[in-house]
Parts: C-alpha cells; structure tokens; sequence
C-alpha cells in the first residue's frame, strides 16, 4: 500500500446555515479544500463524498454526481459514501484506500449536510434512520433516548456524575469559543449545563450536540509526491473501521462502543503506536457520555475513569491528550456527514500549526474517531506530521 | 495494485416480494455468495453495500452496519455506497480497490433495494432524487419524462424507430425467460411492445424496467489466492467511473451518455482490450432507449446504428456481442441498488460456464455498464476468466 498524505483542508462556518444551500455549501468547501491545497480542479482524479441522509433531508440522492457537476468537476467520478453519522469518516477511508491502492493520485473527499430547513421532529425522525428502524425507532425511540440509556448505566456501573458530563460540555465550548467555524462561539458555564433544560434523562440541551449544516473538505495524495503540493502534508498513517450491532438491546454492555474498541486496537496495531502518543484528537461528541466513552474505548483512560478524568481537565488543554480543540460535535456543531471530514481538517490544521487560539502546542501526532448511530459503525483514523 | 477476482456469486430471486423484508434479502444473498465463495463468515475482512434510497424507501440509513449485525458478521467493517441506479457497481468498485489497495483480502460486497412496499407515485418520487432535484424532479419530470426526451431526439437524429427500441425489450424477455431469478420470466412480442400503454411518449409500459424488489452478492479476493476458494475465479480487470452533469438540460447532446463514454474508453484502455472482444455484456436498460444508446455509447456499434443493429438481432445469441442474458433491467427487474452487482452475478455465471439456458459459449471476456440517474453517473467493469 502506499502511503497517503493530506495536501489540502477547509470547511465552510458550521451554524444555522438558512441562506445556504446544500449544494453550494459543499462547493465553498471543495474549492477552499483545492486552494489550500495548490491543485486544480483538472488535477483531480476522483472524489468521495459523506452525507447521511440527503434523499429524505433535500430529496436529492446521487449526491457524487450533483457535487462533480456544480464544482465543475464533470466527467470526474465521485462517489458517496454513508454510514449514518460516521459518514465523513468513511468517505475519507475510501478516499484513503483509492490512494493508497495506486488507482489514483490525486482524490477529494467531502462531507456535508444540510439539515435546518426542516422542523426538529422531522429531523429527529431522519436522524432515528441512523438506529435500528424496526426495533428502536419505530418504538419511539430517540437518539438523546440511547443515548440517555448509556449514560444511566455508565452512572450506576461507575459513579459517573451529571457535573462529569457536563464537564465535557462546558471544556468543548471553551475550545469552540476560539474557532471561527464553530457553530456557539461561546463559552458556558457547569451550571449553565446542570441546569438547562432535561431532554432524555439525565441529558440535559447542552448536554447535546445541535442540528447543524456545513461542509468539509480535504484533498489527498501519495505522501511520496505530496510536497509538490504542500510544505506540511499531514500523513494519514492509518484508517480503522468496526460494527457493532444496530441496536443497543442487542449490546453485551451500554457503557461503552465496542466498534470503538476494536477499530482502537486496530488502529493502534497497524500504525504501531499507542493511545499514550495521541497528543489531540477529535472525539465523537454527540452526546457528553459519548465523549466519556470515547476517551475511555480509545484507550486515553481506564473504563469509567472518563467521567473524572473529564472533571479534573485532563482532556483540556494541559492534558496530555487534548480532546476536541475544535470545539467537538458539541460547540463546532454536526452537520452529520461532515463530521468525520471536518474532524480530519481540525487535526490538519492542529499538525501544520494553524490552529489560532486553540493551538496544541507541538502536536506530531493526532487522532479522529467518528461514531455512526448508536455505535454500530465507528472509524478511528490516526495522523502524523509527513514533513 | 494487486489483481481482483471474484470467488463467489450469488442472488435473490427478483420480483415483488411482498412476503420479504429488506434484511433478509440482503442476508439471503449475502450467505449465498459466502457459500458459493466456500469462504466464512469469520473469513470476511470488510464488506460494502449498494443500496440508492434505503432512507426513504424502508426508513433506514446505516445499513452497512445493519448488515453487518443481521448477518452475524460483527465486527467486521461494512460500508454503505450511493450513486443511485449505479450504487451496486460503484459498491463493487469500492470492494475491488480495497482489495487491489492490499488493505483487505476477503471482501463482500453487496446491492439491495426494496421498493414493492410503497404505492408507485411514492416510488417515482423517491427515484427522481437520482436526478436533479431543483431542476428537474421539483419542476415535474419523471424518468421516464427523462428519457423519453433523450428516445425522441435519437430517433430525430438517427432515424430510430419504436420497432427499434421494442427489439430491445423483446431481446431481453426471450433472455430473462431462461432466468428462473428474474421478475418475469416470460417472453413478450413486437406487438405487444407496440401496443402498450404509452408512459411518456415515444416510450411505452414494455419499454421501461419495473420496480422490484431483490438483492445480489459478490465475494473478492486477490487473484493470487482466489483458486485456494474456487476453481474458476473471475478476474475483473478493470473498473472506470465517470460523472456528467446531473440535469438533462447542461449537456451538449441528448443521444448518448458522455460519462459512459468516458468510463468504457478509460476501461478498455485499462484492460489492454477492445469493445470487439467482449462477448457478453450486461448494461443498464433502465428503458430500451437506455440499451440502444448504452451499445453505442460503449462502442459495440457506431453512434446511430444501435437502433437497426438491435432490431438485427446483432445483439442476442448469434450476434457478436450478446447482452443481458440475464434479461437485463427489463425482464431481470431493477432493484436499484443490487443491479450493478446482479450484473457482476450474471458476468461470472456465464464465464463460469454456468448460466444454464442462456450460456454464451465459450465466453471469455465480459463487462458490466450500470448507470446513475439519467446518466450522472457511469460505471464501466470488464472481467475474463481467472483460471
């Protein structure tokens, strides 16, 4: 396999996007992505998009080709990719996988979504797509009701606190409030957190990332070629990817993701590396418990110690892992496709050193993980400086 | 990159399978194909899924992961791919590059739909998101409007005839009657075309695939290691893709499909071959007009002469290239997302020596064209026999 590098990275403001379209948001993504990266759009051989659930959200399938069309792109093949929320991330495995398999050179992968032009409960139903349908959705669940149900077990096998939780909250808005894209430029407070409004017991709003649109978008190539590019490729040193069943009642446990833990191990196998020399990473925040989980099946911290380890700012900044500089799904916000793209963009940026105001200081070495549903899929991608 | 081959081939019966659910015709043909391929589960290092609008047709996205847990194969990595009526090869496309890539050895890949459980104006809706949406589908068109806009000008330029287009459909209901897992297994005459109901002028019921529900699998491996499952592993050589505009109304011309012209010259430059030297075929006539222009457009017969070679009978058993032996779209049926694989089924099964009652002797060379909407999106596969 060969090596693969990222040559170029950028994303559209993540926010409540209402003058925005679906499509020219993935457009400003790309051509900011193809800039940053020094190529032309002719340069480019192929291309992979993440979106979950453009067909009941904009009614547009076939979103590969609509996004080679209005980039001008035409006849460059794209291709989308889904898996719920972990969507972007996959997009940038096969992304990956294309480069690395020598069928091309130079590839784009995008994520994005565009879902505030419908109501909440609509959104809300779309969103259950991601969950067992027949089994959770059509029963009533709600994805903050998993979730919920994960977090009550977390806390009764434990200890876990509503302030542990929240902790996670108030730190990915401080890390928010200093990056221009996010969707809340704003710091909140624990007891803001505590006392905000209960949705799923005991998740409380701000407890929940929001409903989102963006878009993302990074450019890769050969690491071996990738300076012709760019002074500052940032190798992909490896992609990992696990299922888990789609239904949590199915779960030998609810405190943590099993497609976590075993894309971690692989992961780290693969790129002989261990958790300890993750210096920041992108965690999949959706909910504040799926933060602690995150930590903990990524290996940062021992099961159940998340919680604390969260409380006492070890993933903040002065930690030794720092843990969602972008502001995480909580604060940056989740357009659900583009999620796992943009989690690729913020540890580009965190690598070359570009990330103003949020700047972890000499990190060589970083890491994504974005979580499709209630952890049926996962994908745990690591990166290194390739300069 | 490493060589590709196909190890195992399976597929559902196709029909309006009313009494089955979108699971277990996935897992149906998934564990055929596992058998066919003598591989296991446990074997399994990845798999990727075709499937166009699962979202809207059955109320389930992240059916990657879905699969993965109905067939008892977590926590192996499945991953969803969409470009709508090409959503099975660009599935099997992914599959061969993660192979090829040396990522993966064993992988499954599959295509699905189910569509039956929906009334039909549902359906057309849920299918114009292949096209494009804001100008197109939002604006009234149907795909059938589609490409009865592309048979009139054929006919304009070329002096097509609707005898011409029927042969068509005539050819591939005497193919598909020999099929026992087609959606109609019965032969259809000339007059009978004729005198169908007009859908959208010049295109009428017998010139139009229907809709169906089915499922088809494919099992790879590297070429190197395939006789260690198989004694007649299927090579595919080569796979291309292309993009054109997504609406009708951007291109340069309405009488052939630019991104099938792209992907069949990129193909067969790839592959060392010519479009002579393939000897059975499987493309996507989605509508007859689609079959006479796919034959040209992939370079069997020159640009206008599909029509009269098509009503020759130049492309049935005798000709020099036979197409859809398996009944193709029309008579086969067209559950959207499992056609590009059913394709790949079908091209084995015949280099294999074992498409009983529709054998094209001695065929060496085959390839499969599955198309995107109303031409967006292009997939170009070519295989030969790997023993």
């Amino acid at each position: 396999m060969r090596r693969v590098a990222i040559i170029g990275a950028a994303m559209t403001k993540f926010g409540e996007l209402w003058e925005r379209g679906f499509r020219d948001l993935v457009v400003e993504a790309g051509i900011k992505a193809l800039e940053n990266a020094n190529v032309h759009g002719a340069d480019l051989q192929a291309g992979y998009i993440g979106t979950m659930a453009s067909g009941r959200l904009v009614g547009q399938e076939h979103i590969g080709a609509l996004i080679a069309d209005y980039m001008g792109l035409n006849p460059l093949p794209i291709t989308r990719v889904e898996g719920a929320c972990a969507s972007g991330a996959l997009a940038l495995r096969q992304g990956y996988m294309d480069v690395a398999s020598g069928m091309h050179d130079i590839v784009v992968v995008g994520g994005v979504e565009k879902m505030t032009d419908l109501d909440i409960a609509q959104v809300s139903d779309i969103l259950g797509g991601a969950g067992d349908q027949e089994w959770e959705l059509f029963l009533g669940a709600t994805f903050p009701g998993l979730y919920a149900l994960m977090a009550r077990r977390h806390m009764y096998e434990y200890g876990t606190t509503e302030e542990m939780l929240a902790a996670a909250a108030v730190k990915n808005h401080k890390h928010g409030a200093k990056n221009k894209f996010a969707q809340y430029q704003k710091e909140i407070s624990m007891e803001e957190v505590l006392n905000s409004k209960r949705i799923a017991d005991p998740l409380k709003v701000f407890d929940c990332s929001p409903i989102t649109d963006g878009a993302a978008a990074v450019v890769l190539a050969p690491l071996d070629i990738a300076k012709k590019y760019t002074e500052k490729p940032v190798e992909i040193v490896t992609t990992a990817q696990a299922s888990d069943t789609i239904a949590l009642h199915n779960r030998k446990t609810l405190t943590g993701l099993r497609a976590t833990q075993v894309a971690a191990k692989k992961a780290f196998e693969r790129a002989q590396l261990k958790p300890s020399d993750i210096q920041v990473a992108e965690v999949h925040d959706c909910f504040t418990i799926a933060e602690i989980m995150a930590i903990e099946d990524l290996g940062f911290f021992p099961k159940g110690q998340g919680g604390p380890a969260t409380l006492e700012g070890k993933t903040g900044f002065g930690g030794d892992v720092v843990v969602n500089t972008s502001g995480g799904l909580k604060s940056c916000g989740h357009p659900v496709g583009a999620t796992g793209v943009k989690q690729a963009v913020e540890i580009t940026w965190q690598l070359r050193g570009e990330a103003t105001g949020r700047q972890v200081k000499d990190a060589e070495i970083g890491l994504t993980h974005n979580v499709g549903g209630s952890g049926a899929t996962a994908v745990v991608n690591i990166y290194r400086k390739g300069w």
